[in-house]
C-alpha cells in the first residue's frame, strides 16, 4: 500500500467528518422533534429511522479507511508535524473510533432504537407512577451498557469506562473523593441553616401566572443573559432540555407552572445556559469534530452558572425584580430582596431539578450511588425503587411517597444515560471556578449585572470556554480559563458566602 | 461475476432501501422544519445538511451495485419469475436511477442546497413584494432544471422531462389537449356565471373570528373526515403544506385570517385530503419503496376531493354549520345553504389558492403556459413579471397590482419544483373522476355526510387509492378504481351541476 500523506488523509476525514455532522444534524432534529412535536403514533418509526442512522455512522467511523486516515494523523503529530485542530481530531476520533469498533453495529443500532422510544416510555410510566412499566425498558438498556463495558474494557470500577464517555478520563476514584468533599461540607451547611431556624417567604408562589406573561418575561430575561432568538428557539416538554443542532440553530425548553413563577424560570434559564455555550462553539471548527463542548460537565458548568451563579444572585433580582413585577401586576410592591432570598430556599425535597443549591449535589451523589451499582450488577433494575428510597433517606433523610417523585422523576435512564448524572455536580464545581477567575479579570461584575449589563459575563465565557469548543480536555481547558485545577473548595467557598447572606449563617 | 439470483438481489435491495427510506424520513422532517419551526439564522447551516443527505442518496442509488440489483431483478419479472412488489420496485427504482446518474452528485447537491434555501429567500421577496430579490435565485434553479433536462434526455418538448417527475408519462401533448378542453368549458361557463348576475355574499367573512376557535373548528372538521391526531399535527407556515414523514407521523399545516374563515378552513380541508392519504399509505410497502403515492397529480386528487368535492358541498355544510356557529356565536342565525353558496362563489381573482373552482384550472394553465416557455429558453425570468401580467389578462382579464398577488404567489418554484403545478389540474380532473365511481358504489353518500358519517367516503378511497401506495402508475390506478380513463368530462360535468345549483344556471 502507498504511504498515505497526512494533508491526504486530513482532506480525506474532513470530508467524510463534515458528512457525518452533518448527518450528526439530523439526528439532533430528530431527537429534538421526538420530545417536541412528534405525534405519539409516530414514535416507533422515528426510533428505527434514528437507529438507521445511527448505525450508519458507526459504519463510517468503523470504516479501515477511517482508521487508517487517523493513524496518519497520529503519527504525524508524534512527531510534530502535525498541531492545532488536526492533531486534536485525531485524539479525539481516536476515542470514539475505538470506542465504536468493540461494539458490533447491530447492538449499536439496537441500543440507538431503544433509547429513541425510551422517553415515551418513561413519559407514560411517570404519568401513571408505574414504575413496572419502565424497568423492562431500563433493564434492556443496562443490560446493553454493561455488554458495553465489558467489551470496551476498563481499569478499576466498571462505571469508569461510561463515565469516560462524558468527562474524558473521569474515575470513580476521583468522584469518590470529591464526593466525600462535598457530603461533608454540604451536609454541614444543611445543618447550619435548619439549625438557623429561618423561615424564607417563597415569594414565586401564587398566582394563577398565565403561560403567555411567563413566557414573555422567560424571553427577555433569555434575550438579556446573550441567548438569540434569531439563533434559536423556546419550547416546551416534559424534561427540560437543550437540543444545539448547529450553533446557528439552538432550541431549549422548559416547562411551565401556573402557581410557581420559579419553576419555568429555573429550568429555562439552566437551559438557556447550555443554549449559549451552544450558540457559541466555533463554526470554524465543525469539520474538525471540534464544534462540540469540551465535556458534558464543562456544559453543565455553563448551564450551573447561569441558573445560580447569575439567576439566584441579588444583583440579577435588583435588575429583574421590576420587570418580573412588570409582567405580573399581582406581585406589585416585591423586592429584589424578596425574590432573591425566595430563589435561595434551602429545604429537603424530592425533585432534583428543584432542589436548592445546597442540597443539589445529594442528588446527584444518590444517582451516582445506585448508577455504579446497576453496572457493577450488584443491584438490580426491580430494586431500584427501595435502593432510591434507602439512599434517599441516609443522604436527605426524607422518603418520596411515589415512584414519581422518586426513582421515575428524570428522563435520563430512558435516553440511555447512565454516567451522565456526575457531570451535574462537575458542572457546579467548575461553575465555581469559573466565579472566581471571572471576578478577579472583571471585579465590576455585580456593578455590572445590578443595571442589566451581562456584555461582560458573556465575553469572558465566551472567549474562555465557549469558542474553545473541543479543543482541550475539561481539567486542561478549566486551567487555561481560570489558572488552576478545579477543585470542590470554590464551590463550597461559594455556598458558604451566599448562604451566609441569605439565613444570615 | 457469479450470476446473481433474484433472491439475493431483492434482500439487499430491501436493506437497502430501508435504510435510504429512513434518511428520506431524516429530510422529511427537515424540510418540515425549515417551513414552520426553524429559527431564520439556521436556514443555511440546514440547506448544507440537507444537501449531504440528498447527496448521499444519490450515491447509494447510483451506485453500480444497486444497479446490477434492480437489472436483475428486471430481468426476472421480464421472464415472469418475478411479480407484485418486487417486480414494481424495479420499475420504479429503474426510473429513479436512470434520472439520478445523469446528474452529477455535485450538481445534484447544489440543487438541493439552493432549493432548501430557497423559501426563505421566497418568503422575505414575497412579504417586500420584490421580484428581484427572488430573481437570481429562481434563474440558478431554472438554469440548473435546464441543465438537468439536457441531460435527462426528452422526447418532444422539454419540458415533458420535468412533467414525468412528478406524473410518469405526462407529456406537453396531453397536457394542452386537456388544457384546450377545459379552458373552453371553464370560459363558457365563468361566462354564463357572470351573465346571471347574481351576487352571493360571503357567509365567511367578518369576525373577529380568534385563531384559538378557527383551529379547534378545524380540528373537528379534520377529525371527522378522518385525519388521525394521534398520527399527526397541525400548524401553520406561510405556505400551507403536508409533510409525510411516515405514515404515523403525517403534519399539515395552514394560515389564519382573523377576519375570514373561508381561508384557514380550505387550506386546512385541502391538506388534510393529502394528509388523509398519507396516513393510510401502505406500511406493508415501505422497503419495496412503494409506501408513497402514486403520483403529484393523484396526490392532488385528495386534496382537491377534500377541499371541493366534500368541503364544498351542500350536505357537508348540512352537517357543519351548526357546528361553525356553536364555535362563534357572531354567526348565529346564518344557514347551512348560506355557507354552501358562500363556498362556491365564483370571482376573477389573483390568488390560485383561494380561486374558486371554475377559475382555479386557468390560474394553472397560466403557471404551466410559463412554465414550459422558461425551461424550452424563450421566456427569461427576468420577464418573468410582466408574461405573468400579460397572461393574467388573457386568461382571466384583470391583472394583479403587486407581484406578491402575481408571480411571487406561489412557494413551489423556491423549491425548484417546476413541472409541478398541472398536477392541481389533474388532481381536480381525478377527484371528479372519482366522484363519479364513488356514487355508483355508494348511492346515499350524500345522505350519509348531512349526518355527518364520512366513513363511507375514506373506506372507498382508502382500498381504492390510498392503500394501493405506488403500485401502479396513474392511469391504471385511475382505471382500476373508476372502470375507466381519466378525462376532463366528468369534472365539467361536476362544475356544471354544482354551478346550476348555486347560480340557477
Amino acid at each position: 500500500m502507498t504511504r498515505r500523506s497526512p494533508q491526504e488523509a486530513l482532506e480525506r476525514l474532513l470530508t467524510r467528518q463534515r458528512e457525518l455532522a452533518h448527518i450528526g444534524q439530523a439526528r439532533s432534529l430528530m431527537a429534538w422533534d421526538l420530545q417536541t412535536m412528534i405525534p405519539p403514533e409516530g414514535v416507533p418509526a422515528r426510533a428505527r429511522a434514528v437507529a438507521t442512522l445511527a448505525a450508519y455512522g458507526h459504519r463510517m467511523l468503523t470504516d479501515p479507511e477511517t482508521d487508517a486516515d487517523v493513524a496518519v494523523l497520529e503519527e504525524a503529530a508524534r512527531d510534530g508535524r502535525l498541531s492545532g485542530p488536526p492533531a486534536r481530531m485525531a485524539v479525539v476520533l481516536r476515542r470514539e473510533i475505538d470506542r465504536l469498533r468493540k461494539i458490533p453495529e447491530d447492538r449499536y443500532r439496537r441500543f440507538a432504537e431503544l433509547t429513541a422510544n425510551g422517553e415515551a416510555v418513561w413519559r407514560r410510566a411517570r404519568a401513571e407512577d408505574r414504575f413496572a412499566d419502565f424497568a423492562p425498558l431500563l433493564e434492556e438498556i443496562v443490560g446493553l451498557l454493561r455488554e458495553f463495558v465489558e467489551r470496551w474494557g476498563y481499569r478499576g470500577h466498571p462505571y469508569n469506562a461510561l463515565l469516560d464517555v462524558y468527562e474524558p478520563g473521569l474515575t470513580v476514584a476521583r468522584l469518590d473523593f470529591l464526593f466525600a468533599r462535598l457530603e461533608e461540607g454540604l451536609t454541614s451547611l444543611l445543618a447550619r441553616i435548619e439549625r438557623s431556624g429561618k423561615e424564607i417567604p417563597d415569594a414565586f408562589r401564587g398566582g394563577p401566572f398565565p403561560r403567555a406573561a411567563q413566557e414573555a418575561f422567560l424571553r427577555e430575561v433569555l434575550e438579556a443573559i446573550g441567548f438569540s432568538f434569531a439563533r434559536g428557539r423556546l419550547d416546551t416538554s416534559a424534561h427540560p432540555f437543550t437540543m444545539g443542532i448547529h450553533p446557528t440553530d439552538v432550541r431549549l425548553t422548559t416547562r411551565y407552572a401556573e402557581d410557581d413563577l420559579a419553576y419555568a424560570l429555573y429550568s429555562a434559564v439552566h437551559e438557556g445556559g447550555h443554549a449559549i455555550y451552544e450558540q457559541n462553539l466555533p463554526e470554524e471548527l465543525e469539520p474538525y469534530v471540534l464544534m462540540s463542548a469540551a465535556s458534558l460537565g464543562v456544559h453543565e458548568s455553563q448551564s450551573r452558572f447561569a441558573e445560580n451563579v447569575l439567576a439566584r444572585s441579588a444583583p440579577f433580582w435588583e435588575y429583574f425584580a421590576p420587570r418580573l413585577v412588570a409582567h405580573f401586576p399581582s406581585l406589585a410592591g416585591r423586592t429584589p430582596e424578596e425574590f432573591f432570598r425566595a430563589a435561595n430556599r434551602v429545604a429537603r425535597s424530592f425533585i432534583r431539578t428543584e432542589a436548592d443549591e445546597v442540597t443539589y449535589n445529594l442528588h446527584v451523589l444518590l444517582r451516582y450511588r445506585l448508577e455504579k451499582d446497576l453496572i457493577a450488577g450488584t443491584l438490580a433494575v426491580r430494586e431500584l425503587p427501595e435502593a432510591w428510597r434507602a439512599e434517599m433517606r441516609k443522604l436527605l433523610g426524607i422518603e418520596p411517597p411515589t415512584d414519581r417523585e422518586g426513582v421515575l422523576q428524570d428522563v435520563h435512564w430512558s435516553h440511555g444515560m447512565v454516567g451522565y448524572f456526575p457531570s451535574y455536580t462537575l458542572g457546579n464545581v467548575y461553575a465555581a471556578e469559573l466565579l472566581e477567575a471571572l471576578l478577579r479579570d472583571v471585579p465590576d461584575l455585580w456593578e455590572r449585572v445590578r443595571v442589566g449589563d451581562f456584555a461582560p459575563i458573556l465575553s469572558w465565557l465566551r472567549e474562555r470556554v465557549h469558542t474553545q469548543g473541543n479543543l482541550y480536555d475539561p481539567p486542561e481547558l478549566l486551567e487555561r480559563a481560570t489558572g488552576k485545577a478545579p477543585g470542590p473548595e470554590a464551590l463550597l467557598r461559594y455556598l458558604e458566602a451566599k448562604m451566609a447572606e441569605v439565613y444570615g449563617l
